[in-house]
C-alpha cells in the first residue's frame, strides 16, 4: 500500500465519535469481558482502509487483531478482513469508526476500480487519474481509495504544479499563449505546465504553443478524438487529458477516442459498501 | 445557522489544498492584479458553507466579500452566491476549497432536504435525523449540511447516547431486557435509553421493557407500521424510529407508517452539485 | 474504565513540564542510572488516572511498569499504585505529571464518591450526575474522574441536548410552554428536553408542558419534595433533577426528598489527594 | 497583563463545549434574535480570565463586547464585567464557556490574593509563588490566575531551572554535596541550584555547599525561623523558600519566620467564585 | 508573494519563545506603557518574512503595524523595515519572535539570490531550484525564503513526483531502463520522471531512455556539458538538471555548462543577517 | 541525552516530506521488497538526533532498527549510525526525513562542540551557552544539538527569566538602576535577574547594584577584561557572560579574558554535515 493514516489522525477519528468511550456498553456494565469483533465484506468490494481499522482496534486496546486482506484487494460478499480480540468495551469503541471507514472509502475505491477497469475496456493502456475535488478534509482518505483501486492521484492540489484554466487566462488580456507559455517554463522548469482547453481550437493553439499537457474540459468523446488527432500532427505531442463528467458509463468511449489519461472526481461521491460487524463473547 | 467550521479548521483546509500558494498565478506573474470571483448556483440547490467560503476568500487575503445568501437557503440555478474582491492571488488560492466544500456540502445538503420532503408528503409532522456513519473525520461539515436541510442530527456518536444493537445484547446472555433495561435506566437516569429491534416482535418486547425509544432496522414500511399499532396499544409508549435504507424514494411510505423518525445516512453519499466560479479582473 | 486519554493527550501533558527534559537530572549527570518508581496512595482515595500515569512512564521511555490498581478502585493510606522501571532520566522526567495527574483526578473521583455515598444514604436508588461546569479545557479528566467514583455525566455540553434557561426563555415573549416544548420537540424528537425551573409553580408548569425533565435549581429540600409531589399527580412524570449547590452535607436531604438524579460541579474544586512517589537506584 | 490564551486555544474550549452550537436556543428557533449578555460579578473576587471571555463572545459571532474591568481587578458582588451584543445564537454559544473560565481562574486568583495578604500581614514585603503542581494541562490559565493576583510563578517546569529532591539524592550515593554542587554549577552556570532540605541541618549543610537557594519541605515555622537565623551566620546567604501545607492561614506565621518567599499549591483548588450572567434581547 | 505562514502556525512561534510574555516587562512594570518598535536592516538583505512579522505584532497585541517592504524587496543596510505600535508589552512579546523569523529567513533568501545572480551571469536564462533537504518542521519559512529569492522550489517532497536514485533501482535487479522507465509512465502519466545520474553514461542512458529529466549529481561542470552535448544528439531532449555542491562559487560555471537548471540546498545554511530592532516610549 | 522528539511531532515530519508515501517507489513497484538501509557518517561529526532517525524508521512501518550510536557521540568519516530493516516502501519512505534531521542537527552539534573546545582552550572549566535565537519553531531540535555537543541552553525564552536590554531600559526614564533592580527582585525572587551592559562602565554600574549577572554585549576580549577585573573588586561579583559574535575563532579569547560563560548563537547557522544512506535489497 502506498501510506497509511498516521496514528495521531486515527486517534482523532476514534474521539471525534466516542470522546468518552461507548456509553452504552458502559451502562451495560458489559465492558470487560472479553470478546471477539469480526469484519465481513458486505458485498463485493474493493477493499481499502483495512490497515487503519488495524491500527483503530489497537487503539482503542484491543490484545490483538488479524487481518485477512489488504487495501486493494478485490472481495466477494461475505469475505473475512479482519478479526479483532479484546475487552467488549475496547471492541464496541473501535468497531464503529473502523467500520465506517473501511464503508466509506472501499466504496470510493470500488467505483474507482470500476471506471478504471471501464476505461481499459476502451483502451488496455489507459490512465485513470482522481481529482483534488474531494471534500476538503479528507484528502488521505480520498486519495488512498483511488490508488488501492489502481487509479493515480491528479495533482495533489494548487501548490504542486501549474493548470491553466481560463479563470487564470482572465488577466493575461491580449499576451499571446506562446509568450506566457515561456513565461511559465523560465519561472518553473522543473514543473509541467497544463492548460485546460474547452475546445479542439483551444486545444490545438496551446498544444502547439509549447505545453507540456492538455486538459480537455467537458467535451464529447468525438471531440476528444478530433483534437487528438489533430495534436498528432505536431512535431512535438503533449500528454492529453480528457476531463468533465466521466464516469463508468463513459470511460470506455473517452479512451477509446485516443486520451492518454482520463481525470475524474466520480468516486468521491460513491456510496458505501456495507461492512458486516458482528460483536460477541470469545 | 446553527454553527460555522472554526477558523483553525478551515486555515488547515486551505493549507491542505495550497500549502504553498497556486503556483499557476505564480508562475503566470498575475498574482498582484485586482479582480473579483463570483460564485453562482450551477444547479438548484440547498445552499450550505456559503459561511465557511466567506472565511476561506478573508483568510487567503481577500479585501472583502459579500455574501448574497445563507445556509439553508434554496437556491435556483444561476443564483449568486457570493462576491470576493481582492489581488488574483487570494482569489485562485481561496477559489478552489470554497468551491469544493460548497459543492460538497450542498450535496448532501440538497439530497437531506429531499429526503426529508419526501417524508413530509408521507406525513406532514415527521422528523427526519441524519446519523454519524459518515466517513470519519468530516463530522462538522456533515452535520451541518444536514442541519441547513432542516433535518435533525442523530445522536452524535457513541459517548453521548445509549443505542443498544446485537452486538451488545451478544454479552448479556439470558438477562431478560427488563433487568438490562434498569440497569442502564439507574446507571443513566438522564440519557434516553434506545433498543434497536430486529422484528416486531422484539419491537414490542422492549418497548414494554421500559426503553425510551426503539430504534426499527431494516423492517419493510408494513412491518413498521404493524410495530407501530402493536406498541400504541401499551401504556407507555416509546418514541419510534425507523431506520436501514431509508431514502428519497420509500420515505414518505416509512412516514406513512407511523415511525416518530426516520433516521438514515442516505445523505452523506450525494454527489456534489456544481458551483460555478468566474475570476476576472475588476 | 470507560476510556483512557488518547497518547497525543498524554504526550502533551509531559510536553507542558518537561519539554527539555529534567535539568536536574541533566545537570546531576545521574540520567543513566537504572532505577524504580514507586507510587502510594498519601491518604485514603477513590483512585483515578492511574492507567494514565503508566502510560506516562512508558511514554518517558521506562522498560517497565506494574500497575496496582485500576481507577476507581478504593484504596487505603499507604496502598500501592504502581512500579515503574527505566532510567532516572525517564522516570524523573514522567514522575511529576503522573503524580499530579492522579493527585487532582483522585481528588475529584474521592470527593464524587462522597457525595454519591451521601446521596444513597438518603435513598440507596439515586443517581449523581456532574456538570460540565468545570475549568474549560479538562474535560476528558474531569468527566473520567467523576465517572471513576460511580457518578454519571451529565450533558456533555450545550450541543448535546436541550436545557431551557430562564436565559433562553427571555427570547420567547408570552409564548405559552405547551407551544415552545411542542416547538422543540417536533424540531429534535430524539432529545430529551429539560427545563430549569426556579420555583415549585415553574416546575409544575412545565411538567404539564411535555417535557422529558425539570431540574429545580438552587430549591430547598423541601420545595424539592413539594414539587416531586405536586408532579406525581400528573399523568406522565417527567425526571426530576435537583441542582444548586448540592455537596455532601446536603446530598442525603436532596435524596430523601425524592428527586431522581443529583447534579452537582462540587466535585471538580476538589483538593488533590496526596501520592507519594519515592525514586530511587534499582 | 501578563499574557493571554491564544485565539487558538480559546477556540478549541468553545468547540470542547459547543462543538455544534447550543441546541436549545436551535430547537427553540431564537437564534438570530438581537441581544445582549451581562457578566457580573457573584461575589467578591479577584476577577480573572476576562480578556479571554471578551474574545471568546467575538469568536462565537458576537458584534461587539464591552469590557469593564481587567484581570487582577477586585471587584465588589454585583459589579460588571463585561457586556456582549450580537445574535442570541452567538450568545448562548459563548456564554458558558465565558463564565465557567471566569469563575474557575478567578477562583484561583481570589484565593492567591488572600495567601498573598495573609502573607504580607506577616511580613510586607514578602513573596508568594506558586508552583507547577495544577491539573496537568492548564497551566496557562493557572499562571495567569496566580499572576493576576501579584504572586509570581514558581518555576515553570522540569526544564527550566535545577531543584534538587531527595529522590534525585539517592541517586548520588555518599558523594558530598559540595561536590555535585559544583558539578551542577559548572554543568549551567546561567542557572539556580535550589536544593529542597528537609531538616534544619539539612537547610544549612546545602546553603553552606555553593547553592543559589534552599527550600524548605514541610518544617514548622519555628523550624523555618531556626533555619534562617543559622543561614543568616553563613557568608553567603541563599535565598530561602518554604513549602509544604501553606495557605492562607498560616501564611502570616511562615512570612514572619524569614523566609524570602512562600512556596504553595494551595490556590489551584479553590472553588470557583459565581459570576451572574444575564441574556436578553436587546 | 507566493503565500504567507498560517496565524495558526503564527501564534504557535510566538508561544515557543514566551508562552507566558516577557517576564522582564513585567517585572519592570513597564508593560502598559505605549511604546513603538522600529525594525531596520542591519546590512544589505533580500528581505524575507515581513508579512509574517507584521502579524506577529497584531497577534501580540500591537495596536498599529506600519510595514515598509515587502518579501524578495533588496533592502539597502539601515532601511526601513516596520514599525508597530502598542502597549510596551506587546512590543516586547512579539519583538524577538519576529526579528529572529526576519533575520533567519532573510538569510536564506540573501544567499539564494546571491547564487541565482551568480548562475545567471553565466547563463542569463537559467533557472535555481532549492531542494527540500533543509531541517526537517521548516518547510515553509524555507520555501518561501527561496521564493522571495527569484528561485523555484525543487519538488515539494517524495509524494509528489518520481526521481529515481540509486538506492531505488537497488531493487530492480537487471531490469532494463528502458522497462521500468515505461512502467512508471504507465502508472503516472501525469508525473514527470526524472532519474538521477552519476557518470555521463549513465545520464545518456537514461535520457535515451524516455525520462522527462535527468539529474546530473556531483558532477563537475566540463562532465555537465559534456552530457548536455550527448543529450542534445537525441531525438528528444530531457531537461537536465546539476546537483551536488552548487553555490554561489561555481553556480557561473554550471549555468554555463549547459544545464537547464541547477538545483542546490546551499541556501538553507545561510547565516541570519542582523536586523536591528530599536523599542522605545511613543 | 536529555530528552527526544515526541513521536507526534517525528510522524509530522514524515508527512511534511512525503504525505502520500514515496510516489518512486509505488511507481516502480518495488515497495513490498524486503530491504535494508545504512546511515554512515560521510565526515567526522558530533553524532545529533539519531534517537529520532530510529523512531523515524519504525514509525513508517520498518521491522527493526539497530543503533549504533547515540545523540552526543563523536564520530569518525564512515562509522556507522543506524540499520534498518524492513519493507522498501517504509525504507524509502524515512530515509530521507531521518538523513536530512541528523544531518542538519548533527551539523549544529558539531559547531557547537568546536566552539566550545576552543573556549576551553582558553580556559578549561569555561562553559558555554546557546542562545534561543534560532529560526522560531525550531527549538527542540536546537537545543538537543547544542546539549548533545556539552553546550548548555541560555534561557528558554521571554518568560522563563529577567534579561534587561536597552530597548527595556528606554522605558524606564532616570530610575536609577538600583531601583528598578530591587523592583524586579521584589517581584521575582526565585528568578535570576541579568542585565545587558554596553560598555564597561555600564556593567560595572549595574553589578554594584544587584544584579545576579551582567551580560557583556559586543565588547572586544581586552574589554571583557577589564570589565571582569572592575566586578571581581566589588563585595558581591555576579556571574559575567559574553556575547555578541562569539564564534570558534574568538572563543579562546573570550574564555581567557575571564567571562564564566560565552553565549552564542553561531551553531545555528553551521552547514548540515553529510550522512550517507545507502538501500538495498536484503
Amino acid at each position: 500500500m502506498p501510506f497509511t493514516l498516521s496514528p495521531v489522525r486515527l486517534d482523532a477519528l476514534l474521539r471525534e465519535d466516542a470522546p468518552f468511550g461507548d456509553m452504552t456498553t458502559l451502562a451495560l456494565g458489559i465492558g470487560d469481558q472479553p470478546g471477539r469483533a469480526m469484519l465481513r465484506a458486505g458485498a463485493a468490494m474493493t477493499l481499502c482502509c483495512v490497515e487503519e481499522a488495524e491500527q483503530l482496534f489497537l487503539l482503542a486496546g484491543c490484545r490483538g487483531v488479524s487481518r485477512f486482506a489488504a487495501s486493494g484487494c478485490q472481495l466477494e460478499a461475505g469475505a473475512d478482513i479482519l478479526l479483532a480480540e479484546g475487552p467488549s468495551a475496547a471492541l464496541h469503541l473501535a468497531a464503529r469508526t473502523a467500520q465506517v471507514l473501511v464503508e466509506a472509502s472501499s466504496g470510493v475505491a470500488t467505483r474507482a476500480r470500476r471506471i478504471l477497469k471501464a476505461a481499459r475496456a476502451g483502451r488496455p493502456d489507459i490512465a485513470v487519474a482522481c481529482t483534488a475535488r474531494h471534500l476538503p478534509g479528507t484528502r488521505e482518505v480520498m486519495l488512498k481509495a483511488v490508488m488501492a483501486a489502481g487509479c493515480t492521484p491528479h495533482r495533489f492540489g494548487l501548490s504542486e504544479s501549474m493548470l491553466v484554466f481560463a479563470r487564470h487566462r482572465a488577466f493575461l488580456g491580449r499576451v499571446p499563449p506562446r509568450e506566457w507559455i515561456a513565461r511559465m517554463r523560465a519561472a518553473q522548469p522543473e514543473r509541467r505546465i497544463v492548460v485546460a482547453a474547452e475546445s479542439v481550437d483551444e486545444a490545438v493553439l496551446y498544444a502547439a504553443s509549447g505545453v507540456d499537457g492538455v486538459q480537455l474540459d467537458h467535451m464529447a468523446p468525438e471531440q476528444v478524438a478530433e483534437a487528438v488527432r489533430a495534436i498528432a500532427a505536431l512535431d512535438r505531442r503533449p500528454s492529453i487529458a480528457a476531463t468533465g463528467g466521466i464516469q463508468e458509463g463513459n470511460a470506455a468511449a473517452y479512451a477509446a477516442a485516443g486520451a492518454d489519461v482520463l481525470v475524474t472526481s466520480a468516486p468521491y461521491s460513491a456510496p458505501p459498501i456495507d461492512v458486516t460487524v458482528s460483536i460477541g463473547p470469545g
